[in-house]
């Protein structure tokens, strides 16, 4: 069998040049070679493998994870990798660690919140990883809401130092990854005191272990918080709970670029504009975006590849049965994912943009557009990273019972994906923040402020909200300005809506509460106009290859009418299109199914991925499922013994009524 | 701590008698009574400890579920329990095991299918668990398609037996629980042949195991499928893979009570109704609804505690935070699965009716009301164990990141039961037999055939395609004939549309196929619709008890209000309702939400579980979440020791720059 592509038939049924699709989606040629080598290297190293995490016992699992930590980083130094491909080869190994906090939130803390000093002090020491971090803000009784945080911070003139200190149970650090068992250090966050008075929370830099024997420093309690949601999953990374009883460190320790404390305990301000947490932000949440594209992407190769293998019904005369893709009950729920994943792909590519532009306009003090740019990341975050976890769990019924093993890969793919709903702004609370954003910004239409950004068309809000869309036949559909009117003219109508309703009120406060549920629902509907419009925006580039901008503009069409179905609600009520035209949209995307049907593994090959990433029996490059299936359920513990454990005690006196006598 | 009753201000806000609503929730105070004692006997016995079970490797944690499962049918043994409390008894163990399938498919099969000789001989031997069957029915390569079986069993008049075969791959017994460890007998679903021809698939009783040693027998080939997707979760169950090299049964092993094979060879179709197949799919469906409202209001339970416990944002002047329950947009996600379980409850109650009605009707050869129960059935399967499965997932995302935690109890609430919308018929092909179902009753509507049961409102189809709701002010939508008007109409329309489309078809299969996605949501309306007449018709009974009626309603009106917003593209489009009434139905809802709050917490008391059965620190029914969150998390095996296993060889070497000598 080794060596036959069982999927052949598909791959030349595909109309468009899918290594030119590739560099599409990896973004570039340079991003994808460096991705395509660093996945090999990890797909062929045997330390890397990881079909057999979901059978490991939690130590077992950890101690492999902390084996394949030290051998990536040993890997990055012998082969002198550059930052992109350092981080591109821990992408594919594919296991959460430590190290991602590392990289990922302690250096950045350093980086974005440390002064000079602070910096040369300790990012040496970070990049070689001579200290490992971690990011301890988050409490047992404190998540969403920094400011309600308890731990604090106090600073003691007597000996130039602050005490760091958990006063009750609730402000116990709780969740920081890689905490639990690995970090000898953490950016801790606290309530700075001085004087006496509450100054708000801070950042400070805090020892946690000693580099000599690795346990915890003197009043440190630490530990791991346990299992979380799947097998293997999160379980590889020691999320961690935190206590202080009276800690104390040097002033220097507190990360002081904004505020500084003097050696009298007085908080002077910096000249540093406090805007710039916001352009880490904006950073943090682009990156979940494009993470939120390679999740889902991933998923839906996976039930694609099985979808075109699998047969179910339809045999006539003794012959196979259909293929599972050619029925439109699974081609309605996979290709808008499909579409999606393409979707968020170059949103994610248009806030690395933003990102950039942002930070150019900090370094000039500009802060004109922090404001959009904050609250456009914080819906796109929320919105795509909520479709992402619904869209796993989507695509493993896809695959019918088989999905359900952890073989398919989807189980584990999905409970390792499922948090980022909530960390990083929960994707309820971020809405909200669109949703105030959006309050603002219709407030402020008549008062001459022009509207920026991705807010843009709220300038022409006039035009919107009379405008009628003028879809007569399925296929005015496909036509952008079509599409692009009909979001924007919902989304502006639902947020005027909330605003008027608003108004109504003598609390706007108290409105604003009320009213959540409407703001949310309107603030996604601005979310998705912004992706909808940004995949438009790419099919105005020139994408070269041939068919590619064909497959591209089909995808995007689906990924608008899929909505306007979906949403079907919201362009009735507010009046954007009639019944008829939305069912001239349904009708539409009935004939883009069709169009996308032949092309859809090419569609999913384009993400390059190695089927060691993939870790999918299901998802087999070659489609050569079922004998892979039936190999990896030997692997199974279990099995290892064709009696099992436990028969003689418990299953042998049941057959045998001996249960009595038994002792159980 | 211990005593102390966090929830008890939340208690004394209830408006209504909380012991009478666990009489109705249970069905009858018996039910109750019986519920009652069981779960107490599971919740105080230490061998059905389950906190530890998200640690345990697979080898251990089967062994336990066999243990446990002995001691179980000890415990039913000497206290002598009746059907019903033995069953009560395994549901409040909460652990699924091979007896679930025992009691659940192989007796019911041996019950349905066997001939009164084939049950005088299998049913005393498996009452006792002298022998234990399971339910071997899909394949690797078939599931939903049971036509398309590759099992073959041949017979051989030379010896009067079976040749029990697997000649494929693909025909390898897949999915069975209970077959891959502990089976020592199997209903196993091969396609008969007879004198070189296919007979069609039928059942047959076959011993895999010895009775003495439990070795597999000659020719078969056994073993589990692997881990599935959770923790402990569905791991507790042997899935196993069977193949058959030849082996041979008994000619009476086969299940002869519909079709028998002769000593000659000759099948022999007895007098007995095929239709009887339908009555025992309808009997395990009904057991899957009540399931259902079982899985959702146990989620429900934890999120409505924990949201009440749980506090962030709103602290003024240093205050407490607002309890998390108190946002409208938690209530607009929390309140409508709240309303979903009661609603599940009261329609499952009544399937469990219609399995009565139909089974009397059976018994006097009547077939007539069996079409409309079977799809009433399979679609009431579908909807309520999607709705619950997403349900669960959603309760999960309400408690924030702390529902991550398997200490929440809810991601193996979680992966335990999503297989539900899989197994017993595969969620959208069921909703596709009730497109079918309801094609046909439009089709036949000019007949004079009448529509029966729940399909009886398409016999008003004239009036229901141009009727009006005259809803002028919110407080119209709680009008039982208003809401039960506007779901008949949108139902109704949405069926006849399809039907007109299909007619547009020259080939109606073609149509069928093509317009299927379409068809799903036709299905999905009229399901809907039997929920919400259900609830509705429930409310018209006397229901004795302080408040208990008034809160009901409450809960009916916002299941049935949630979903007219949710599904408002349906209402809007086949112009059941106006943009105007569906956002007067919207005001309605909210105001719902204030009157549920005040309930909630004593709501979600009236399901009457215990803490042992909920399985959950955040549920706790005291309130007292975070000591006990603080505390499960030591018990995690990785904070046996303070420096985790692999420090040495791979964090130490890292820190003191020592990789490059490493043995990794």
């Amino acid at each position: 069998m080794e060596g036959v592509d069982f999927l052949a038939p598909e791959r030349n049924k595909a109309q468009f040049d899918v290594e030119e699709m590739k560099i599409v989606w990896a973004g570039s040629r340079e991003a994808f070679e460096v991705s395509d080598r660093m996945s090999r290297l990890v797909a062929s190293d045997p330390v890397f493998r990881k079909d057999n995490r979901p059978m490991l016992g939690r130590k077992e699992l950890f101690k492999n994870t902390l084996r394949k930590a030290a051998h990536a980083w040993k890997r990055i130094i012998e082969l002198r990798l550059t930052e992109e491909e350092a981080s591109r080869l821990r992408f594919y190994v594919d296991e959460p660690a430590f190290t991602d906090l590392h990289w990922g939130m302690f250096i950045p803390a350093i980086k974005g919140q440390g002064t000079e000093e602070q910096q040369q002090q300790w990012l040496p020491l970070a990049y070689k990883m001579q200290i490992i971090g971690c990011y301890a803000q988050t409490e047992l009784g404190h998540g969403s809401n920094v400011q309600g945080l308890e731990t604090t911070a106090t600073f003691d003139p007597q000996t130039d130092e602050f005490v760091i200190n958990s006063p009750t149970l609730t402000s116990s650090k709780w969740w920081p990854g890689g905490l639990g068992k690995v970090s000898t250090h953490a950016a801790v966050y606290a309530r700075l005191i001085t004087d006496g008075q509450d100054q708000g929370v801070h950042g400070f830099i805090v020892q946690l272990r000693s580099l000599d024997d690795h346990l915890p420093l003197p009043g440190i309690t630490i530990g791991d918080i346990g299992m979380k949601f799947g097998n293997g999953a999160y379980n590889s990374m020691d999320n961690g709970v935190l206590r202080f009883d009276n800690v104390r460190i040097p002033r220097n320790q507190m990360l002081m670029r904004v505020l500084q404390v003097t050696r009298e305990g007085k908080c002077v301000q910096s000249n540093v504009p406090r805007q710039l947490v916001y352009g880490t932000m904006v950073y943090v949440r682009q990156s979940i975006v494009s993470d939120a594209s390679c999740a889902l992407s991933r998923a839906v190769c996976i039930a694609t590849r099985y979808s075109a293998v699998r047969r179910q019904f339809g045999s006539h005369n003794g012959g196979l049965e259909t293929q599972v893709i050619d029925y439109k009950t699974q081609q309605a729920r996979l290709f808008p994912l499909l579409a999606s994943a393409y979707a968020f792909r170059f949103v994610g590519e248009w806030l690395k943009w933003l990102y950039m532009d942002v930070t150019r306009r900090l370094q000039a003090n500009d802060f004109s557009t922090l404001p959009e740019a904050h609250a456009c990341t914080a819906g796109l975050k929320s919105l795509t990273t909520s479709v992402t976890a619904d869209g796993i769990e989507e695509c493993r019924k896809l695959c019918g019972g088989h999905g359900y093993l952890c073989s398919s890969g989807l189980p584990e793919l999905f409970a390792v994906y499922v948090p980022t709903c909530t960390y990083e702004g929960d994707n309820v609370v971020l809405l909200l923040q669109v949703a105030r954003h959006l309050m603002k910004t219709v407030s402020q239409l008549g008062s001459g402020k022009k509207p920026v950004g991705t807010t843009a068309y709220m300038g022409r809000v006039e035009h919107l909200m009379q405008c009628r869309s003028d879809v007569q036949k399925a296929e005015d559909w496909l036509k952008p300005n079509v599409v692009l009117e009909a979001f924007e003219a919902r989304a502006a109508r639902m947020a005027v809506a909330c605003a008027q309703a608003l108004s109504k009120f003598a609390n706007p406060e108290e409105g604003f509460q009320q009213l959540s549920a409407d703001l949310v629902e309107a603030a996604v509907a601005h979310c998705q106009l912004i992706v909808v419009s940004k995949f438009l925006e790419k099919l105005q580039q020139d994408i070269p290859g041939k068919g590619v901008k064909q497959q591209l503009q089909i995808l995007c069409s689906i990924y608008a009418l899929f909505l306007v179905h979906k949403n079907l609600g919201d362009f009735l009520s507010t009046g954007c299109i009639t019944a008829k035209q939305g069912s001239l949209g349904n009708e539409q995307l009935r004939s883009l199914y069709s169009q996308v049907r032949p092309n859809a593994i090419a569609l999913v090959d384009a993400f390059n991925y190695t089927d060691h990433y993939l870790g999918s029996a299901l998802g087999r490059y070659n489609g050569n499922v079922y004998p892979t299936l039936y190999e990896e359920a030997w692997k199974d513990p279990l099995n290892d013994s064709v009696v099992p454990d436990g028969y003689q005690e418990y299953v042998r006196p049941m057959l045998k009524q001996q249960l009595r006598n038994a002792r159980l």
